[in-house]
């Protein structure tokens, strides 16, 4: 009955619609609407009431649950299966709970609230009630270790893709897992394995979007290194609040073509789509890797993903995965 | 007080010890210590009582739980968190579960009874209730992925030596991850790990053995693949029961000092040893590694412990991980 009367206020999004009509179209008493209604606002629905012309929901609202994903989702397996927390201490670690006992693949955790998020290397990640995207999706690809790298650049080329779609958003992909606007970080990408030698058990993709945060939403020192969706959209004079349940179905559609592509060894896409929003090639860039730090330029990736640096002792290195830091971003100068 | 009367039934192993001296040195009245005498009874242990002489535990007592092994247990870290549990699904998976959760390095879960007791690439493991060791440790070296089959081979070499140490047993070590007694397996180890891309976040180490097995406790396919050590001493002309607590506590004594070699990167002595106790080296074998399928002669270990292969093209091969069969072991001819 919630749904129903949902689905209809969002039939036409910008009209209202009259308790009335609704009593009549769903068989219900108007107290009962008005009931629902009230219970729809608890949820964080901002419908607007006018007793003239009755209900209208409003733009601004952004409510995440399963329903509202699943309104939105047009994959054929990825986030088939929704697990919609309000509170969590990670997305990550609990989908590799879950993916421990079992679930299925495409598998998706998603929070409004992460207590303890997480960024690669233990780092933390910051994660605000209803501010971001904080989600994650357990993967069952039959690949060997040294292809996962590929499963983080496809993730990356997905948000950017995903991004311009419902945005128009250019957004620029770091190597290997960051997605930067105007220099700054929007979303991070943070891939864990549960694994045996020679096999992937499960893979679970962690992915968070900045997406509604405020200036004041950041940590102090986060602030000249991390922005939101919102804060980059203001900065060219559009004051909107994007739907992180829409943004969330399109980034999976986005990927599950790619991931597709990537479960069957078909790296091309991948690789020349990354190269295409890479703000990583050409630049000076300097890496940790396997404790040794060095500088040079990134020059492209492989065909299976490791970045190429021409060093400046003019030596070439293959990298898998690192510390990177690029000249001129995220205050490295 | 349980332990106490434990304690003083093991002092003299050998002989009797009248309820009446129990009664005095622990202070508690006769029907006491026959109330505890029968509840250690219900737990497995074997006491033998004589009216006049008192009670004895018996030399073929073989019960698995935290004080047996922590009784025998000179490790520094492993194992010394111990969970024992009666019956589990699988110990590596309970291991995974409550590493997930953040357990410390060195937690040691063993089980009477595995109900899915698991091999590598998903196979099964048969785990008899109280036959044998099943279990996994949890660790966490700071090592990066490359490196991770060193640890299946640091097990191995443990296992072989801590054979050798409580029963003058001789095992061979089928690469990677096989025990063999007579050109049947005996123990069996599986490496599971959560990771990043770039770090090991944690390990689980499965180690099963089959201890006290008799014939009619392994399924019927496995017979000629598969013995235990009590079958194996019995070829041999010798009745015995093996303590499994005691063999836990040599294996992690073992294990323990080659793991600290093995997170300092110093891997000489764990090849070497290997190569001694090798029943691959020399021999004819056939891998599929990578969905390949070739045929050669093993030659050697890597000295990071990758297989080295003649292939019959001539061509040399190394090999991280895979499926090795023996020409003249475990069924292969």
């Amino acid at each position: 009955m919630k749904r129903e009367v949902l689905l209809n206020l969002k039939k036409n999004p910008l009209e209202y619609i009259s308790g009335e009509q609704l009593s009549n179209t769903l068989g219900v008493s108007r107290t009962a609407i008005w009931k629902v209604i009230n219970e729809l606002k608890r949820e964080g629905y901002i419908i607007e009431s006018s007793s003239k012309k009755g209900y209208r929901l409003s733009p601004d609202s952004d409510v995440l649950n399963s329903f509202e994903i699943s309104e939105e989702l047009k994959t054929k397996v990825l986030g088939r299966n929704i697990i919609y927390l309000d509170k969590i201490d990670s997305t990550n670690n609990y989908a590799k709970r879950i993916a421990l006992e079992g679930c299925e693949e495409g598998t998706l955790v998603v929070a409004d609230y992460q207590t303890n998020g997480r960024g690669r290397l233990g780092r933390g990640w910051s994660s605000p009630n209803k501010k971001g995207i904080w989600m994650s999706l357990v993967l069952r690809p039959n690949i060997p270790f040294e292809e996962v790298q590929m499963i983080t650049l496809a993730a990356s080329v997905a948000v950017v893709q995903a991004l311009y779609d419902i945005a128009q958003i250019k957004a620029g992909i770091k190597w290997p897992n960051d997605i930067i606007i105007n220099g700054k970080k929007v979303c991070g990408i943070l891939v864990e394995m549960n694994m045996e030698i020679e096999s992937i058990n499960f893979l679970v993709l962690g992915i968070g979007v900045n997406v509604n945060q405020q200036k004041e939403d950041f940590p102090e020192e986060l602030l000249d290194k991390a922005t939101s969706l919102k804060m980059y959209l203001e900065t060219l004079g559009m004051q909107k609040i994007l739907k992180r349940s829409e943004l969330i179905a399109a980034i999976l559609l986005k990927f599950e073509e790619i991931y597709d592509k990537v479960k069957c060894g078909d790296f091309e896409y991948v690789i020349s789509e990354w190269r295409k929003y890479s703000v990583t090639l050409g630049k000076e860039v300097s890496i940790i890797y396997k404790n040794q730090q060095f500088r040079g330029v990134a020059q492209d990736i492989t065909k299976d993903g490791k970045l190429i640096v021409k060093c400046e002792d003019g030596t070439v290195k293959e990298v898998f995965s690192g510390e990177v830091s690029i000249r001129g971003l995220l205050g490295y100068s």
